[in-house]
């Protein structure tokens, strides 16, 4: 049995489920991997914690964890980019491992961190959907593959929306009020609905899987903001229910990466995905079509991402011969090969979803495909509903056929220009053949 | 970079599905992982095969691997129990790490196999649900839970079977021998219908995640013959689906463990898992509620998780300062704790569907109903469609409350000898809640 010390930074949510499992299922895990883990130290700015330290050594001061020389392994649990960044550089100059659930850190630093020996001391199952260990399902379970692509629902608080907006009916305005009473949206929501959140944690599974850089500006993003219950409605007509969506394909001319909502057929898996609950689905040319799904966010069930990497470094630690022997503290894969290109987002293909508010008059639905035809876009499937008295402007509907970015842009924009077009026309994307 | 030779044990579709990989992704496979995979010799039944065997040394007879001091590391893809088993065995008492992708070995000889340096030194991610990660899903990415249940679509022979007699109303012996001719089931289909390998597979989830015991009599097995088309109907009119699940549940008096049909609510995402796909869900105290699903069976697919515990035990024979050191060779995570008692099947409680051929007389609902009540069980929801003279026989269909097993095999006795009832009544369980 090793005994494995660990100085913790923060004390808020995660933070205190792995104090939670640590108290709870410590006997168990060390009956399974070899390893005792030990929390000697906590740091966090929050004075006199009224939470069981369980004999830990208490300070506000982060730099007691970087001068502890009992802490063996650190646990980064403040995440943001500021003190948490300095914390992580730190601790890998002085060659401590660090197990991190900050995906804003990892997006944007990610480059850096993983250079040199952060590739062997830095781990962050914890830093994308929480519980599931997608991490590690792509580094080891699915490391004799190429990947093709991967969809994700990885932002929790824009699928409660959208399962509240279809099971009730309730406006979008609304739901986010109640999503952020209830705690599942912040109270500054943009980080969540307008695709940030999602776009972090993509950027490391494009890292990861596909590309070998994390570099965020690749990903093109949008939010939520623009879909309403009528569009959850005539999707569902379609055979569609509304999902954001994190997806990477890689393709011949290079590798998609985009963040944004996208009608997914009712009857696939990743369409079944509800409430707060996030999946990511990897196809891969030897494995196949691989999906796994859990809470993305909650805090023992990322403390339980959190200590399987640092029960994993434990038993790592274990077998190396001496502990300042960093080539055997991690094995974490290297990312893949050489950086293959990132496709603009102009050039991606999609089919379309367009809901188009239009005046009640003759001629309208051939009007607006004629416009289309003139791009070389044709029609998949149409709703229009009859007009009443009390609702003059009609909706026209339509599923496009797959077409280029650009060429949808410029037929949007020439779309919203007739003058029988009543509103903002919704566009939304038809996810790829999942 | 650590060059690791492979000896690999028969030429069927897994090994021809390894032998794919490495020529495809081998280059990317030791980009990733530091482990450069070599196959330097293969053993088989097959005479000349027509495989390229990208230069290893081939023979009939399996000592040759044994005997050969280049093979690092033996890959078992014979399966069964007869030389499959000489061979793990004679392989572990010389110290050389085996992977395999054989259920039916672990599910009978798991407790010696995986005894003594077995632990380090066997690797089987591949027996269970094929490309799914699912071994390393428990007893890594959830090593810090304690697992609470699990419910598993680990027979796609069954979940295809399901899926096409609903799809098409097809009766069950016509799915099935059009099942056979697609290959998706075997001549002798009884090991799949039967329940007998979705046991080994939910034997070896037994072991590792809750018990620690590897004891195939401890499952209790059915199979899906007695399910019609017209179950299928009845129970989506009720809002489920039949699944063929394996089930383990971790309660206060005992751990239930059983394979046999199943309602799933039709909106759980287990409901929607498709065709010859597998899933796995298992439900512990931290992580919550996690999916994983993929390919059960297939050349590659299972290949990709044979390779994945190859490399695996190719990176920790890197970091290893001695390759005889078998400590360093692995650390597969050993099963939990003190083995808990297995609950006996009667005394496992389930909500019923009973479908009761009956004839169309007066009272015969009361005399159902009344049947049941004698043995304290209510009725939860109710189906019965009119007569008609071309259908004298009525099916009632109802949902129980949940009631012990030994309580509700004593009322289908009562049941079943009523002078109303037709013919044989079919009695599916109700999935516990997922």
């Amino acid at each position: 049995m090793t005994e494995i010390k660990l100085g913790i930074a923060g004390l808020g949510t995660v933070a205190q489920g792995v104090l939670a499992l640590i108290r709870r299922n410590g006997v168990l895990m060390t009956q399974r991997s070899g390893v005792s883990l030990r929390v000697v130290r906590i740091a966090s700015r929050r004075e006199k914690p009224e939470v069981d330290l369980m004999g830990a050594r208490f300070s506000t001061d982060l730099d007691d964890l970087l001068n502890d020389p009992d802490v063996d392994v650190i646990l980064e649990l403040i995440g943001g980019e500021g003190v948490a960044l300095d914390l992580i550089r730190r601790a890998l100059a002085s060659n401590t491992p660090v197990v991190t659930a900050n995906k804003a850190v990892l997006a944007a630093h990610g480059n850096e961190l993983m250079s040199g020996s952060g590739k062997q001391l830095l781990r962050f199952e914890a830093s994308v959907a929480g519980a599931i260990p997608i991490i590690r399902s792509i580094s080891d379970g699915l490391a004799a593959n190429r990947l093709q692509s991967l969809f994700g629902i990885i932002n929790g608080t824009c699928n409660y929306i959208f399962g509240e907006m279809e099971a009730n009916g309730t406006p979008f305005d609304e739901v986010l009020a109640e999503a952020q009473r209830l705690g599942y949206a912040e109270a500054d929501p943009s980080f969540d609905i307008d695709g940030v959140d999602a776009a972090h944690k993509l950027t490391i599974l494009l890292a990861l899987g596909f590309t070998g850089e994390y570099d965020l500006s690749a990903v093109h993003i949008e939010g939520i903001r623009h879909v309403t219950v009528a569009d959850i409605q005539f999707a569902k007509e379609l055979g569609y229910r509304i999902k954001h969506l994190g997806i990477i394909q890689n393709t011949d001319v290079g590798v998609e990466a985009r963040v944004h909502c996208a009608l997914v057929p009712s009857n696939a898996l990743l369409a079944n995905v509800n409430g707060v609950m996030n999946a990511v689905q990897v196809i891969s040319d030897g494995a196949g079509e691989t999906l796994f799904s859990g809470p993305g966010a909650g805090g023992e069930a990322t403390a339980s991402a959190v200590l399987s990497d640092t029960l994993d470094l434990g038993k790592r630690m274990a077998t190396a011969a001496d502990k300042e022997d960093s080539a055997a503290k991690g094995d974490m894969a290297e990312p893949s090969v050489i950086a293959p290109a990132i496709l603009p987002m102009t050039d991606v293909s999609s089919a379309n979803y367009l809901r188009i508010p239009t005046q009640d008059r003759p001629g309208v639905f051939a009007q607006v495909t004629q416009a289309l035809s003139e791009f070389s876009i044709s029609i998949d499937a149409a709703i229009q509903h009859e007009a009443s008295a009390s609702q003059p402007v009609v909706d026209i509907v339509l599923l496009t056929n797959a077409v280029v970015e650009s060429a949808m842009n410029a037929a949007l924009e020439r779309l919203q220009g007739l003058d029988i077009v009543a509103a903002d026309i919704v566009r939304l994307r038809v996810a790829p053949a999942l």
